[in-house]
């Protein structure tokens, strides 16, 4: 990914910055200002993406000469730039934690050109996948127990915004996606079924499910919503024992159109009666938590979701009011005091204490050098002197940290609607060291 | 971009469709099904990245070793895969045009695999980037004549999204973006001012901005709202003799926070009683078309807005329904009938006529071989066996063009609340056509 991903009053500060020396250590935070307003907690993801930013942030000779070809900048930074490295410390809460606004979940420490030009990109990775792991999430806690499936590749906000959403929603407890290259990337599993398309290139429904059934006997599942959800229904169960003969099993139908839960029950009916009771029925078109939590309440025979464009655009909350400040530089807390949008100073450190039945109770943010607080300290260094720590986790631990952190939800926060707000206490030295500081700035 | 940047399902009806020899020429459109509720027009983009997508499009060995080695595909498609070019054809509105729903602004003439695979990334492509041009579009409509910058790569869904986003608002009347790539990829200005972090890092705001000023003389923004605006708002008018001795001018201060209306106002004074009203106020800070819109009625004394996770992400509609679907397969017409899904089924044309005062009047979509209808046929060849047609227009054509078309909007379209509908009218042979199918079908 090319370092000029960044906005341009990156560059001019980082000049500013190596003109006058400023060149200390700077600690910035990133962490969400507020949720949505239907969202009661957020899941972090996207760490290790932004890590390998980190490590591989490297200037090109090209790209260079193409900020000198402009004219905006002098010898001085292009030569910084020609050979930055990223050689701060990381801190982060680690990927599938739950999280809530003002905890820092992410922690730069790094000379300051390096901490302010890193900014931008930080934020593109970190609060997309958060935001696309707190959604799947909210899609999982409708639907307990049934097979979610990442479809929304074609309408997420380009290349990256469709790959990361398959790895966020997976990290979230999404069984895999329908993008390929997730699979080939990260290892999640992929799932596919037919597009209406293939129907419609056939002259006739049950022999386009004829075809594709020999020609792709895994796994086979058929679309029967081109024109008759209830007629195409009927053709698989006249195929059912045709192909049963070459071996070959259905495995589910999906339907994308039409009153899911009226639907869902005929072809139920439909499918039972024709000794096909193994099928399963897939669903999608449109979902999202809201309509899968209706669906569920009707108990609409339904066993998996395909969910898409809801999900990979967190169409209902589609950004975070995340932001990347600086918390502390030259050995001095520092704070922003910008109209709403306030900001405690200095290093923290989150504490979470659960109750007897293991449920998450109360946060509190304290400073990173307070003594020990009762509960769990969420922040973990990850990254020394432009280094990682250790190897990263598999998905498949994130994922297991992901399923019992949702787990430990209080119950209201596990709601559709929350209507509860989870506590999140600002420590005594917190707000001493804020209070310092407005005072030495004469507010 | 890899080439397995699709939906598993594409790659399986593809060698469903090899096992029988369905590689007839398959004629997909790509449109919208319907406008999102605050939306009175769209504007196509995207439509360079398409093409520059569909000429690229290869499978590298490693790809279809990666393929092969998931065994879930036989060599027959592998085969085909390894020699993939795409050979088709493609028709498109021009970007930078007005369109309305059912109108296909992307038309794929192609054998049928090749027209199926990439159906995912081109509705990936050509969706976002329409989605936030059509944003930029009532953001320029917010405030005529004011200077607006795309803020929003941070919280922009993932990297290409930033970088098109800036591209899409570009075409759209834009004057610039933050994002630097932006430039070395496009040739769109880019405009960047200062974080609150560089005022912070500073124990002095005062000294914050003369440092700033005289490392970055050029195009001197200041920003003014880190602790108190109006203090900062004479900071700058005790600062500028001073820098003005070095030659150094003050363009513009920027504010980020607060109440807009009225800071903008008091800071307009302090810096007009300070014999600075050369000085321009840019605002920016969480806004969108409807924010901008009371700004300009109210009269606020702002020059120019930076807009940021509103346009890059579309907030209010983060997703328009965008279809890519079989119109024609076989020289036959085909056309999909599931429930609040059904298409117009052929190749299709749009013809739109303009009142005597130059605005657009209404559409008609006809098919694309009638006879010559009144107005203007918007749909035009752009490549032709896999290759273009011309060489494509530069973005200052793509902007002339929506500027143009922007000017010749509808009044109420014109509106953020466009509360009216502009007449699409469905041709008769294409009504015919749809009949002739579903009778056909035995449906």
């Amino acid at each position: 990914m090319s370092p000029l991903l960044t906005d341009l009053y990156q560059l001019a500060m980082m000049e500013a910055y190596l003109d006058r020396g400023q060149t200390g250590t700077a600690v910035f935070e990133l962490f969400m200002r507020r949720l949505p307003e239907r969202r009661g907690f957020l899941l972090a993801a996207g760490l290790e993406q932004a890590l390998e930013y980190l490590e591989n942030l490297r200037f090109s000779p090209e790209d260079v000469a193409w900020l000198a070809s402009t004219r905006r900048f002098r010898p001085k930074l292009l030569e910084y730039l020609a050979s930055f490295r990223f050689t701060g410390d990381v801190h982060a809460i680690p990927e599938g934690t739950v999280f809530f606004p003002d905890e820092p979940i992410l922690r730069v420490t790094a000379p300051l050109p390096q901490a302010q030009l890193v900014e931008s990109r930080l934020i593109n990775i970190v609060h997309y996948q958060s935001m696309i792991a707190s959604k799947a999430a909210r899609i999982m806690l409708a639907a307990p127990g049934k097979m979610m499936v990442d479809f929304g590749f074609r309408r997420a906000h380009g290349a990256e915004a469709g790959l990361m959403a398959a790895r966020a929603s997976y990290v979230a407890g999404f069984a895999g996606t329908a993008t390929v290259l997730a699979e080939q990337r990260f290892g999640i599993p992929i799932f596919g079924t037919m597009a209406h398309s293939f129907i419609q290139a056939h002259d006739d429904e049950a022999a386009a499910f004829e075809h594709f059934a020999l020609s792709r006997p895994d796994n086979l599942t058929l679309l029967i919503d081109t024109y008759d959800t209830e007629a195409a229904a009927r053709k698989v169960v006249a195929l059912a024992p045709r192909v049963k003969a070459d071996g070959i099993t259905i495995r589910a139908v999906r339907i994308d159109s039409g009153d899911l839960i009226e639907l869902s029950r005929r072809v139920r009916r439909i499918l039972n009666d024709g000794g096909l009771s193994g099928i399963a029925i897939f669903a999608s078109g449109g979902m999202d938590e809201d309509t899968i939590a209706a669906m569920m309440r009707a108990g609409a025979p339904i066993d998996g979701f395909g969910v898409g464009t809801s999900l990979t655009t967190s169409f209902d909350a589609p950004s975070l009011d995340c932001a990347y400040k600086l918390e502390e530089y030259g050995g001095l807390a520092r704070r922003k005091r910008s109209a709403g949008k306030v900001t405690w100073p200095g290093r923290k450190q989150v504490w979470r204490v659960s109750g007897a039945d293991g449920r998450f109770a109360g946060d509190l943010l304290s400073l990173e050098d307070d003594d020990r607080e009762p509960g769990e300290p969420l922040i973990v260094p990850v990254m020394r002197d432009g280094r990682r720590l250790a190897a990263p986790p598999t998905l498949a631990d994130i994922r297991a940290r992901s399923a019992n952190e949702l787990e430990r939800l209080p119950e209201p926060l596990r709601r559709l609607e929350p209507g509860a707000s989870y506590p999140v206490r600002v420590g005594e030295r917190v707000i001493k060291l804020a209070a310092e500081f407005d005072r030495r700035l004469g507010l």
